[in-house]
């Protein structure tokens, strides 16, 4: 079986299904038009500082959810889920490093951890592909390229950075309606934070991408940078926490919204 | 003087003026097109659950900026501000009880204090006035109806409670431009939570608001409702905290981001 083959299954059965061990592979394609989360676990007392830095950086830190303390369940976007088994696969971070990539993380569980859910890329490209406008990286079934740029997020506590960036080439003639339509889902990183000319934003070489793989930009279109998911997890690894627990790349928290219930108009 | 003689001041002048202890009134007509803000100065242990209430309830709760611990600076929407001395007055908390109304909170600031801006409705009124609709509260010099309602918030942590809702009666044929008009603003309120019927949200009579006045409904105008800024501070106040510091009623914080800038789209 592959993701897609699970792409008209409910979240709920496939959280089940992870949770049971019985998917241990990266998620996009699952539970189609279901929202797909980030995950960041962290001690309460860092998770003040993010919360913050989340507030003061929207676009790159959409928060879906935030668990209470010690509990697991993400009450808001998937009543009766536990953060500590329901993704496929995870990071687990001592002092600023990854020392183990666990199926579940029970073990490493705690009464001061909080779970944050991020809003992902996935929500509005689903967004994009309806409206008729290609998305690179699917169609040449890469990753997609992330920069580092020179955009400073609005620090908070100890949490500082650069805005990480995704990028999406894009035919001149579709680029508004690409704004219009990512500008609709504020709550899944929103409109593009940029549009064309990458060294304005300190992109030196769009083809040489930080992370992700590089895709084609063909003649006529526009490089259109959006807010990444990774700038927060890149803020946390900088002032490596004595302990922290995130998703692994790809294997994602499926809750239960539609991306459409995050639509905005 | 009247506060509406300042409308085409800069707030960062009225704030001087009001620094100075030159202007104690309200300040609804000052500076015209630029944001002002309810105030909620929390010790940082309450912080955590109110960033997280707000989280939860966006649309009552939108967050426009929260300081660092016992520095009173608005550092996204007011560099250079005070937090301690630029609102014309304060009610101070103590154990829920409004102890003194002061005209600053200098002897009160700590280092602990976490001060939080949030959203209020004269962003989106400004919008639905520059689109001919009328805003009745206003034509009739009253304060805007509110209402507890039996939409009940996302708890966190100690704080929990119902949504209040604020009330303008408005056209029937342009109830959907209102809600057009306000769903530009999701950082200010945004579109309405309730159109029509009262009871369905828990309202027993609209001509009695649990605050605020009553106004006018005219024949042919429905009644819409929206999430109002004093849910957090009812649901704060619900606790009783040791301590807590708001504005008054009406005398709000006036800051340098205009209207304009928190619009989606």
């Amino acid at each position: 079986m592959k993701a897609f083959d699970y792409a008209g299954v409910s979240p709920r059965e496939v959280r089940q299904m992870i949770r049971e061990g019985k998917w241990t592979l990266p998620t996009p394609g699952m539970c189609k038009g279901h929202v797909q989360g980030n995950l960041v676990i962290l001690p309460k007392d860092l998770a003040y500082d993010f919360l913050v830095f989340a507030q003061r950086n929207p676009k790159p830190c959409p928060i879906l959810d935030v668990t209470e303390p010690g509990n697991p369940e993400p009450k808001i976007v998937a009543p009766g889920a536990d953060l500590s088994t329901d993704l496929p696969r995870y990071r687990v971070w001592v002092n600023g490093e990854c020392v183990e990539e666990p199926t579940d993380v029970k073990k490493y569980w705690r009464d001061d951890l909080v779970g944050f859910l991020l809003g992902c890329s996935f929500s509005f490209e689903g967004a994009l592909l309806e409206a008729g406008i290609p998305v690179r990286h699917i169609e040449q079934n890469r990753n997609v390229p992330m920069y580092i740029t020179n955009i400073q997020c609005a620090p908070a506590g100890a949490l500082k950075g650069p805005m990480v960036v995704s990028m999406r080439p894009i035919p001149a003639a579709q680029v508004p309606k690409a704004v219009l339509c990512t500008g609709r889902f504020p709550a899944v990183h929103g409109s593009p934070v940029h549009i064309g000319d990458p060294s304005l934003i300190g992109i030196a070489d769009v083809n040489k991408p930080d992370m992700g793989d590089p895709v084609d930009i063909n003649p006529g279109e526009v490089p259109v940078f959006w807010a990444c998911g990774c700038t927060p997890q890149a803020a946390i690894m900088d002032v490596k926490p004595p302990f922290c627990i995130t998703h692994a790349p790809g294997h994602m928290f499926i809750a239960d919204p539609k991306d459409a219930d995050y639509a905005v108009f």
